[in-house]
């Protein structure tokens, strides 16, 4: 099952895929059709034609997938946490050994941005404008000291997300908050594939362009600490609700390890991508603006 | 002037204080009060008696403070960003450099508890939990990119926290949210006192004890980073919303800073105060459940 935020008239409305068809949910974005509890019955009734609004003309044809604009599917997560170094692929190379345990920072509702939007950059943010493809994590269950199977259970579902990095502010000191909280720099999306439909255990391919350039190319299946792993470590110090997003980390490749470092600038495109969940392509525009 | 979120029959409610009393204000609490946008405005119509429900019997005439119970004052900050190394001697003690940017990590409102609540802490997070006593900072207007004096002008005032920190878990890897986002574990409050009646940059005295023992005394003229440059700080990187919080860090006397280090037990009670902010008095219950 897919699920996304469409652009409407009016604003935005959360939708469920059927076939070439985004069907309404009734809710203005996932956000909030998880955070009313019965998102997949809700869902599910769409795709069966006996949700309350099937009977609507219009409203139940749904908007073709051709003419859909995709919004930011989850724009009020009230915990956004990131782990970072969980790529065995990448930590090996660099000659560290793997960690015991997940090194995770938090990012805000406000850091995110939709999965096609321009990025705008203000000038203190222009000089080491990083990239970092990942798999994110939606949380879809209310999780407590959840161990490794109750969280796997609680999952809703997958996304792609690009933990853009302001490098020069992450190590300005030890804590990386204010390189990677930085507003509407964070894309998120384009949907969300259920849990039901993918699994990253068993490996998705991830990669990350820029202009067209291969940077990262990494699989689900080396990371360090699954999905399931992180949401039921987090768990033991944070409940986590449907909505909750946690991003899993990036592979080798980022403009950071290059020789010379490479990082981002005006015009530049970066597309982040993986088999079956889509693709996340956004420009950089740098602003004057502060 | 003094604002509280107080315990009432149905739940909670915000007030403002009027000599010995909490007049009612409408709203089920500051972080309402505030997100509202008026809040100032709200607060001196009812201590002029000239508010909406003032004509009501027994809401006009409010709590007697004696018999107020005082409530987490600020239950849903979209945002909770901390500052750690803001003191010199703290920064000494844990064997630091002063520093040139601040450092920033971010806690949830689910972390957040009442002034005077019991602080419960499940098996894992009971080896190093320790105290520190802060200065907290609430943000009271819409905040972009600020400089030093929007920022000050943008300050609705402030309270008293206590980051109590799980040292092993924030020692178990560079980022230390882990050890910082405990639910339920920072006491917040107990009254926010508006900026125009208390002025941290002329000093405000602040300690902590641990069962009648003294264990911290601090100054907020002492600061690295002041309560306006932090918040200007922030601004550059995310927008500061009304009921935002800022935590200014910790003077030294940690328990982790003591030799041999020292920490938290059940049964022990933690008390942060400082003239003029009134006190955050919780005692610590080891629990069996996680």
């Amino acid at each position: 099952m897919e699920l996304a935020t469409i652009r409407t008239a009016g604003g935005t409305c959360a939708a469920v895929r059927s076939a070439d068809r985004w069907l309404p949910l009734g809710a203005p974005h996932l956000s909030a059709l998880l955070a009313a509890g019965d998102w997949r019955t809700t869902a599910e009734a769409a795709l069966a034609g006996t949700s309350p609004g099937a009977g609507v003309a219009g409203d139940a044809e749904g908007v073709p997938v051709g003419e859909a604009e995709l919004a930011l599917p989850l724009p009020a997560p009230a915990k956004v946490i990131c782990c970072g170094l969980n790529y065995a692929d990448h930590i090996t190379e660099m000659g560290r050994d793997l960690p015991e345990h997940p090194t995770l920072f938090a990012k805000f509702a406000d850091t995110l941005t939709g999965p096609t939007d321009e990025i705008a950059v203000p000038p203190a943010a222009q000089g080491e404008l990083d990239w970092e493809a990942e798999l994110a994590v939606v949380v879809g269950a209310e999780l407590r000291s959840a161990g490794e199977e109750e969280a796997r259970a609680g999952i809703a579902g997958y996304m792609l997300a690009n933990d853009i990095s302001v490098r020069d502010w992450q190590k300005r000191t030890l804590q990386w908050l204010q390189g990677k909280a930085w507003d509407a720099t964070t894309p998120l999306g384009p949907v969300l594939v259920t849990a039901d439909s993918i699994d990253p255990e068993a490996g998705i391919g991830i990669t990350c362009e820029v202009n067209g350039d291969r940077r990262q190319n990494g699989n689900t299946k080396t990371l360090v600490f699954s999905a399931a792993a992180l949401v039921a470590y987090v768990s033991q110090f944070t409940v986590l609700r449907p909505g909750d997003v946690i991003l899993t980390g990036t592979p080798g490749g980022v403009g950071m390890g290059m020789q010379p470092p490479q990082y981002l600038s005006h015009g530049d495109t970066v597309v982040v991508e993986a088999e079956g969940l889509g693709r996340l392509a956004n420009t950089i525009r740098f602003s004057t603006a502060h």
